[in-house]
């Protein structure tokens, strides 16, 4: 087992993650009733911000219009980031500026503007983020606090 | 991008994948009160069930005694396999058979009996198992429905 990361290793590991491209990430939310759903997405980082894009209509958008909140994954499962977020704005594909959408199609090598299906871009502020390999990287694991990244 | 699997090969894909020794499962659980939560577990397969062991006392373990249900992904975010699953049982790691707790640790490779917390198993029996990869396979992705393989 490698040795454990400090926090500003751990913070340089899922900042290079967030701005990796063509990656997807597991994004769960529950409905008002309880349901959970889970789904992979492409997804981009504006530096402040998580950005996916999904059809209007899917279980993703509704839960997250109903609650505001998700729970995203990210990595492999033994290089983990995992992600409390808030939603902060849903935007139809043709309300966003041509920077916004650029930067979201040249990370997510995909440009859900050309899809021709009724999408939407979700915009997911994280409030705590957290960062573990293996056993060993379970304390100190969380790297972010209320939407900000500890010292 | 490659042609499409049929039924056949992506069920053939996913008892693969269920069986694959030292693999993690993105469990997605909710809240009576609609809080999503998210975690990676080693998994086994039973046959017929999925085998998790987590501490008793998790949001996982507490969401499926709280409403019985969890969504799961496994494999690659491009090769993936969504498992909607009911929870059949929890049982404390003394209480199961020599043969059930020596089949999960051959497959997880761990084993939750020797691990000195209060740890559990969860069974869960998929009532939907949807398989794709790209674009193409999202057609046709439904290869279990009520619990029953589509033949």
């Amino acid at each position: 087992m490698a040795a454990p990361r400090d926090r500003e290793d751990r913070k340089a590991d899922v900042l290079a993650m967030l701005h990796a491209r063509h990656r997807d990430a597991w994004v769960a939310t529950a409905s008002t009733s309880g349901a959970a759903h889970l789904v992979p997405l492409s997804y981009a980082w504006d530096g402040e911000q998580l950005v996916l894009a999904t059809p209007r209509d899917t279980p993703t958008t509704r839960n997250l219009e109903g609650n505001g909140h998700a729970r995203i994954g990210i990595g492999e499962t033994r290089d983990v980031v995992m992600i409390d977020a808030s939603l902060t704005g849903i935007a139809d594909t043709k309300d966003v500026s041509t920077a916004v959408g650029d930067a979201y199609a040249e990370q997510a090598d995909w440009d859900p503007r050309s899809s021709g299906s009724a999408l939407v871009y979700l915009f997911l502020r994280p409030q705590r983020i957290q960062a573990w390999r293996e056993a060993n990287e379970i304390a100190g694991r969380t790297i972010m606090r209320d939407g900000v990244w500890l010292a």
